[in-house]
């Protein structure tokens, strides 16, 4: 039985590995949760979540009491402060992500924890290139502050794992997309969904023609359960399905679900990235053969989850 | 004739900048200062500096009023306030570091600076591998928290540059020695030659075996400046003599100067990059032949300097 911290344990990433626990890992795992929020949204009993702390990640003192109360076999970080289309303010990206990030892992080092899953973004890091799909071992050139942090991220934690014996696993996520996402700043399929169903229109930032690997969320947990399985470690891996749809295809087949669904253009920010494709070789050579949710049953699933959230 | 704000100035690399052009370039520039000392410790009278400021440069507000007070062309930021090998703390790096340079990059924009070099650190970048020549295109895995802080600045600058029209050059620099070196934290040439003339055992962190690419200071100023004046910009480029010489070599040269020299070895930091080359490459293909100084040609010269101190 391990103790699992995660943070951002109640957003859209956490609570989907928190009910992959409670369905399938009861037996393997506890979970501790590290929220701004107290409780998580969706109104479900989580039985493998033992305790929840309701705190700011840079209150170091706060995220050590954690540490101390509990012993911890594990962090998963899925917190982030920011998202890459807000305005450019580099100084509050480092501030509220990069530096607190640092105080956890020395906060762990104190506390002799060693592993953590770090969900850093293929999007954020790669940057905005369409011709190619990107490798883990390239150079790479992040057009948002939220990606600087992000790599800065990833290299202290290769140096943690080169300095203190961490076993960092670095995961560069596609875009995800399915139940128990709440934002409305990012994350199309979902936030179109959500347009769809409410009878709103949609806003498409860009033309519409770029094109990005969408992963089905509990794809993206499942594999991540593989690879903790597998003990895979001081790696940096994408994760995405390999396939790739443009915005314009996306909302075809949204409006394929409801017929009423409309969307207008406008000009995308300069921090988003628009077009993006991961090589998921590496991936692939650990796992396996798997057989991602393809995207018009992902669609479908999503939006009966929206659906069932009643604010329609 | 264009200004140039030199931040760091009175620092190893500032000063020799800062002579370069008072020896050759008095009718193209003048100088501003910004250090943490009021004054260079040469005793040179710099008739190229038309104002030195002194103050931190963790004080955004002071380094607004430095471009409020003056009509600033060109930045040329070559200040740190930390040394690879110093014991290891990440966010001081960040806060002292990355912050000030991250509100240097703002203050730029406010006052519609957008040229600035940017001196980073080849072995900080790189780390630490003995095989092969680095390149500017790979990916790179720093061992010290001074050199992740670098990578982010150097992404940062690309970003800046991509979204608000900066024209970054990021000199990633090898080992330089040479005249104006008053640190006895690094720069393993200008420490060994200083202890050969004071007569005290020098200590070699490592086994003397570890080979590094090794630069003349002067060099290093003569390539900068014609980078600038080829208007070389947006640009990562590797700075070496493209020579490497390993510890154990060099104090052999420097024993050929002062026989009495001694030394002793001691087990590395951790944070020390033992082995590093550089592949010049894309620099040769900008500047064409260059003819470096030659390493005992170099030692001679820096021998020479750091006699006339008259520390002994």
């Amino acid at each position: 039985m391990k103790t699992v911290l995660i943070i951002g344990g109640y957003g859209f990433l956490g609570m989907n590995i928190i009910k992959y626990i409670e369905d399938y890992l009861m037996q393997e795992y506890k979970v501790i949760v590290f929220d701004k929020f107290p409780d998580n949204r969706s109104g479900l009993t989580l039985k493998c979540v033992e305790k929840s702390y309701s705190g700011d990640f840079a209150d170091s003192q706060f995220v050590d009491r954690m540490f101390s109360e509990n012993t911890i076999d594990l962090v998963i970080h899925s917190l982030s402060t920011t998202v890459p289309s807000q305005s450019f303010n580099a100084r509050y990206d480092v501030e509220s992500n990069l530096v607190p990030t640092i105080e956890l892992l020395n906060c762990m080092e104190r506390h002799q924890v060693k592993d953590i899953v770090y969900i850093s973004s293929g999007g954020a890091i790669y940057g905005d290139t369409s011709e190619k799909k990107h490798k883990e071992v390239e150079d790479v050139f992040p057009i948002s502050s939220y990606g600087v942090v992000k790599l800065a991220i990833e290299k202290y934690l290769m140096q943690y794992a080169e300095l203190f014996g961490f076993r960092p696993l670095i995961i560069r996520l596609s875009n995800p997309y399915g139940a128990y996402h709440y934002s409305r700043q990012q994350g199309v399929i979902n936030v179109a969904l959500d347009a769809a169903l409410l009878g709103e229109p949609f806003t498409v930032w860009g033309n519409g023609n770029a094109k990005k690997d969408y992963i089905y969320v509990q794809d993206f947990v499942a594999i991540l359960f593989m690879l903790l399985e597998k003990g895979v470690c001081k790696e940096v891996i994408n994760v995405g399905s390999g396939k790739q749809y443009s915005v314009d295809e996306l909302l075809a087949k949204i409006k394929e679900l409801v017929p009423s669904f409309s969307w207008e253009y406008r000009e995308a920010s300069r921090y988003d990235v628009l077009n993006f494709q991961l090589d998921t070789e590496k991936l692939r050579k650990i796992i396996g053969e798997y057989n991602f949710v393809g995207i018009d049953d992902g669609l479908r699933k999503t939006f009966d989850w929206i659906k069932q959230l009643g604010h329609k």
